[in-house]
């Protein structure tokens, strides 16, 4: 089902490329800082340097928890998936009165201040109170900042910032598709960010690159590497970061991510490098109909990792990203459209008179 | 766009009938208790006495607000949309460890709490803090006992029930559309159900009803209405609660509402009757094109009043409904399909090269 136009970007499965707004090329972008690529997906074209460092002010002035958001990470126990305490800690940040028409400025609010929810639900989970963010840190570098009170290495930054680009928007994924459903209905930016947070949580979405970095975690080493994989191939199991069901080809962004981790995460790369070796092998000889190349969660574990984050947290960062994308969409659907989105089923029930009937029928 | 295939509840709009889940008439289900139609739209029968019995005392048992909720409730300003903070008491009531798989046993927690939830707010707008429920009471009767913390008139409760039950699920509407596509990443319950009320909340869903009663509220009485209703047409306004998408006749949930209201709050009811009828004859004159009946949204305001809620709670008791409907169209999803919801979108942005190139192309 065709289910939306967009111009937000394009996802060329069959080419192996992932079109950003405007025509660009993912690969053109990876260096970019994030700002500049929501900048991208919400205004149709790259900032000037001006036009970047405005938005980055922006982005610094909106950056605080509000007493809503304090309150509810006070009341929330500290075992609670990040997901979940990213969900309420959005939705009560944003709470607010009547049901105000999505804008940019309500776009840019939402998507500074998210990596703050997330890295104080972080500080909860170790006991700690939230770190305040820093205004002269650009959005990636004061994320990292926020997860220990210290400033990060400019590698540290650059591998979260990659990640947070070229995650930033992918088509209309389920998450995007639930937050421009929820939009539709005249509901308000920041509730349809929450249900794209909310969709996104799923393991066949967002979840993904958690699921690999557990499977990696089981492996014990490069030398297991062979044994691994064809025993959990020959038991049925299944292997987490392989296979998408858009590129048929390799995936652009596993490419660039492929890189940083090895950059970045050595150790995680000599693991993950020998299984993806022995996973893709195993994979042809067993399915050679599918097309299972490896997917963007695989790598994405080993960079999220070495920007120090704990598997935990990786939707978190997802969404962080994400964000962008969702706001995006949800512009454009209610310039261009703005129609309900409300789709046909199909029956499958009895009809009326096919069970005991209470006599009231008129 | 045929997105589902579902038993849950079906919408014949060209007769004007809704059909619930084992082709019940929605006519003949409107005395029944909400928790009877909830066990129908999961189970896929009606209860015994002694299943429904049994299942009151679930709901019973899952009333309370928890911690979590207890302490974003606290931290809510009051004046924020009672739909934020339901949004938000309902994702802080149910963020839990990991991602379990939807259940039943889920399903009823959830739709148990709900009310609380709304209640816990209304008493907030008030400075007051909430009220216990109370397990001795049907699901209806307690929700109005919490408004207040007296046992209600059983025409109140009625009034409520009956709404309760005819809202409770139809079709693939929006809302229950994002709970689905939530649901379909693979993600929990509780977040298809935050994904529900950000959807509900839109003034072209659930928002509906708060419309009509903010429109009826300015008429100034029946000898007005025939003014007001032109006035407002031939000055382009928008006439609340008539027309809908799907029914080309009655809605007849409408029909009955209609009867409720008259009964239970004849002051709103002489004033919306009237209006109705010119608002009717009206359309017919200027759009006899268009199937301009009355819809559900209109005379819902009357009962909700007549039940006790102020319009500002009127998308909350929606919730509150169709929360059963959410909850089966999820469990039934993941029983039958469960595949990630991932439709397609056409492109419209330009082809890469198209515009300044950064010459990193590769």
């Amino acid at each position: 089902m065709v289910a939306a136009q967009t111009e937000i970007s394009e996802v060329d499965g069959q080419n192996g490329r992932l079109i950003y707004r405007g025509g660009h090329l993912i690969n053109e972008l990876a260096d970019r800082s994030y700002e500049a690529i929501a900048y991208l997906l919400w205004q149709g074209e790259l900032p000037s340097q001006e036009q970047e460092a405005e938005l980055k002010a922006q982005f610094a002035e909106h950056r605080t928890l509000n007493e809503q958001a304090r309150a509810a990470l006070a009341g929330l126990r500290a075992d609670v998936d990040p997901m979940d305490a990213l969900r309420t800690l959005l939705s009560a940040q944003t709470a607010a009165p009547g049901c105000p028409k999505p804008t940019l400025q309500e776009a840019v609010k939402i998507t500074a201040v998210l990596p703050t929810e997330v890295a104080a639900f972080y500080r909860r989970v170790q006991g700690k109170g939230p770190i305040d963010p820093r205004s002269d840190l650009g959005h990636a570098a004061n994320f990292v900042y926020m997860l220990e009170g210290k400033e990060p290495s400019p590698d540290r930054v650059r591998y979260l910032e990659s990640y947070l680009v070229l995650l930033a928007d992918h088509g209309l994924n389920a998450s995007t598709f639930a937050a421009r459903v929820t939009a539709s209905t005249g509901s308000d930016l920041a509730s349809a960010i929450v249900a794209g947070v909310a969709a996104l949580k799923g393991p066949a979405h967002g979840g993904a690159a958690t699921a690999a970095m557990v499977m990696l975690d089981k492996v014990g080493g490069a030398d297991n590497a062979e044994k691994f994989v064809v025993d959990l191939l020959n038991t049925k199991g299944r292997l987490m970061g392989f296979g998408h069901r858009i590129y048929r080809t390799y995936d652009p962004r596993a490419k660039i991510l492929k890189q940083l981790a090895e950059q970045g995460n050595p150790k995680f790369y000599a693991v993950a490098a020998k299984v993806e070796e022995v996973a893709l092998r195993e994979l042809l000889a067993r399915h050679p109909e599918r097309p299972n190349a490896t997917n963007v969660d695989y790598y994405s574990a080993g960079v999220l990792a070495a920007a120090g984050f704990p598997k935990e947290f990786f939707t978190c960062v997802f969404a962080a990203s994400r964000v962008a994308g969702w706001t995006a969409h949800v512009l454009e659907y209610m310039a261009k459209d703005g129609r309900i989105l409300r789709p046909a089923s199909e029956w499958l029930g009895p009809q009326p008179g096919a069970h005991n009937s209470s006599g009231k029928q008129n």
